[in-house]
């Protein structure tokens, strides 16, 4: 059977595949920051040279920022997208590492081998699994396992600016039967899982400002108004004691989760308290009356993800700043509308500004939640391909995390998008010392080689 | 008559002590930064030989900090300390300085000529007024006049680590009939001031931790802790909505205005609408029943001095922080105890800390408040002498700002201490482009030539 050659390829060549994800890691790809803008070109073209290898029609499209990366190859059956992004997150704070982020290296941890180092996970490992599964097969068939569109971003870290206008201006050649997208997880480290609940994004940045300069806090301290202090009163009324978020109109469009799949969540047996004691926490915060799996699948949340004001060096400074900075970011759920919902975060920080200071914002990114339709047959094919790999069923399951690109599909290409992957919670993906556990690696390449036997 | 010989003197040589200030503000002698070390001692190094050339026997003293420079000289009269500190203020934001901070200028302005540059008022400007006045009072007539001890610090503007043990192990040197400090302001541009209320510090640094490493906010939010909402909430609980500091027994000890002084201020005729206008502002914030004058001068407060956490580059990072941080200052009035205060806010802090947060503290420094005794003779032969330089009566005044070592001169020295100084309001001491007016510097070192005819 050809498939058993080609899993069996995918064994043999697992080292010159480890090599292969490397060399890609250590390009430090960081979207956000312009100072690695070439870099972010350099993984573009990397990715280009290996699918050209296999046979793809492959190149790097420019766009406003970051190329994309777009290969169309083989023949017959499903035409199917896969989408991956080859960009990282920031590697801050630097010091947490235990060696550079740019340098992944294999280290056995009592859990098991890991490949360690900024991207391993997210998502360069995880979109190797896609490209090798193709390999393999393109070495035993001697072709593609059909016909395949690869397509990868280079700003999914940074909000995805160029991507609505790429997919409008080139949706005649990115439409295909069905999307797979690699940036997902397991739903534990034995159980695969198909994700088709997405919680949608609003990034806002704040910038307060009082005084036309810094002032010397005991000259003016205690008569001029001080940016830090009004910012973390407005802050501090984000939420109330209940865990609710306080700005007017947030729950509007909140849907609560359908019964049949509160029931299969409530078999999922999720373990909170491991989820949070692995990152040394143990007690659920957030909303009083909500389970955990629903406060991080299917609950819109408020974060303050970065705050910053006056002196922040060593040693003390006696400045009371004329501005003071945060950044916040929404989770949304259901049908709230990321748009209204930033006028009204906007409207509600206005509102509580004291004489003499302004505010100014910055949009880092809105996306609406989406759930796919799960009735495509595809998905009921990749979930028996995942168990025929992993033995036991793929869950159907929520992201906590938002990944717009599968609503932009859905609105842009009318393409529904099948989530799965072979992260794991414990990969501290936008944390210090990032890691891919390489049975999540060998066994994702195997899951997709199942995938495209099924999907082909 | 020998005074109007220095008083020339000092007008024909203006010049050259100009390009002496400048040369001291070359030097980048920043005290609470590590990097600045060697500079600082570079710094005590110039005012040593500067000081040897006038005849001092002069020495910079080592300390586990930066060195402190002693200098003894001339004979006869009331044995006089000078103090001023020749450290100062990081720069930063560096981008906002109109050429580097250590590079000085001589600028036109629509107020007049001034000297801009880190240092130019706080404190290389005004110490150098007390040197040059030596010097012309040297060149006339051939001595220094009386006997003088010149003592500058290097850590001033770090908490002044050293100073109680120098002070404590040279008390028999050092001590004198009465201290002249150089570290404050006129009243107003015409009006100079003597200032004889001091304000006490405490700064705290706090560190809020909650998870083990930062976390994805998508993948824990709602559900861990965020250091940054516990920091802002506790931050926004620090004044009521009267803008009063809520820590408590935060008032015990403090004092109200004297009658005297409390009639004296009010002929001063504070123009807060120009003194908040000139930094962009019109509405006095803080307590609300409290004139301007009073909260700059009398009244206790709390400032939140710099927030630090989480993402804060360039684009968005959705990040869930494992720790944030703030650094948080009080200035402290009558008999407020720092130590006490400390004690108290830090378990203030600590009660309001939800499950799975831990709190960690820095001290920066802790200093009381002071007054001075100001029936001491020498006091009003300073105010005669600083009537005859300006033209009108030098006012008795408060300071917003903390200037320690005035009590430690009283409790380890048993000594009074009269604070005079020429800086502006507007000279942005601590700030971007600070300058000092070259009429400051030329009056100021004419006032001293005065004072010390007087106090001779």
């Amino acid at each position: 059977m050809t498939l058993d050659a080609v899993l069996a390829r995918i064994d043999d060549t697992l080292p010159q595949a480890l090599d292969r994800l490397m060399d890609l890691m250590r390009i430090p790809s960081i979207s956000t920051d312009p100072a690695f803008k070439a870099d972010c070109a350099r993984a573009a073209d990397w990715l280009v040279e290996d699918l050209k290898s296999l046979g793809f029609d492959a190149s790097a499209r420019p766009t406003p920022g970051h190329p994309m990366v777009v290969a169309h190859g083989g023949s017959g059956g499903n035409h199917l997208l896969f989408y991956g992004h080859y960009d990282v997150q920031p590697v801050d704070p630097l010091s947490l590492w235990h060696h550079d982020p740019f340098d992944p290296q294999i280290e056995d941890t009592p859990k098991g081998t890991v490949l360690r180092g900024r991207g391993a996970s997210d998502d360069k490992g995880q979109l190797m699994t896609f490209i090798e599964a193709c390999r393999a097969w393109k070495a035993v068939h001697g072709a593609l396992p059909g016909k395949l569109t690869i397509f990868l971003e280079g700003e999914e870290e940074s909000g995805s600016p160029s991507l609505i206008p790429f997919l409008k201006a080139n949706a005649a050649e990115l439409k295909a039967e069905v999307a797979l997208i690699c940036d997902t997880g397991l739903f534990d480290s034995r159980t695969p899982a198909i994700t088709t609940m997405l919680r949608g994004l609003l990034g806002e940045e704040i910038t307060i400002r009082a005084a036309s300069r810094d002032l010397h806090s005991g000259m003016y301290g205690g008569l001029a108004q001080n940016p830090i202090q009004i910012l973390t009163r407005i802050l501090a009324g984000l939420h109330n004691a209940d865990g609710r978020v306080m700005v007017p109109g947030f729950y509007d469009g909140v849907t609560e989760l359908p019964d049949t799949l509160r029931a299969q969540w409530q078999n999922l047996a999720f373990d909170h308290a491991r989820f949070l004691g692995d990152v040394g926490l143990s007690v659920p915060a957030g909303e009083q009356d909500r389970t955990p799996l629903e406060k991080i699948w299917s609950r819109p949340t408020a974060e303050m993800n970065g705050i910053w004001g006056g002196y922040t060096g060593d040693g003390f400074k006696t400045v009371l700043p004329g501005e003071a900075h945060a950044k916040v970011s929404f989770r949304l759920v259901g049908s709230q509308d990321p748009v209204i919902l930033r006028e009204s975060f906007r409207a509600w920080v206005r509102d509580q500004l004291p004489a003499d200071c302004s505010v100014t914002f910055k949009e880092h990114g809105t996306s609406p939640a989406s759930a796919m339709q799960i009735n495509h047959p595809a998905f009921e094919a990749a979930r028996a391909a995942l168990t025929d790999e992993w033995g036991l069923s793929a869950a159907y399951t929520g992201a906590g995390g938002s990944i717009p690109v599968a609503g932009y599909f859905k609105t842009y290409l009318g393409m529904d998008a099948i989530l799965l992957g072979f992260a794991k919670d414990d990969d501290q993906i936008h944390s210090p010392n990032e890691k891919y556990d390489i049975s999540s690696f060998h066994k994702g390449i195997r899951s997709w080689a199942r995938i495209l036997a099924r999907l082909q």
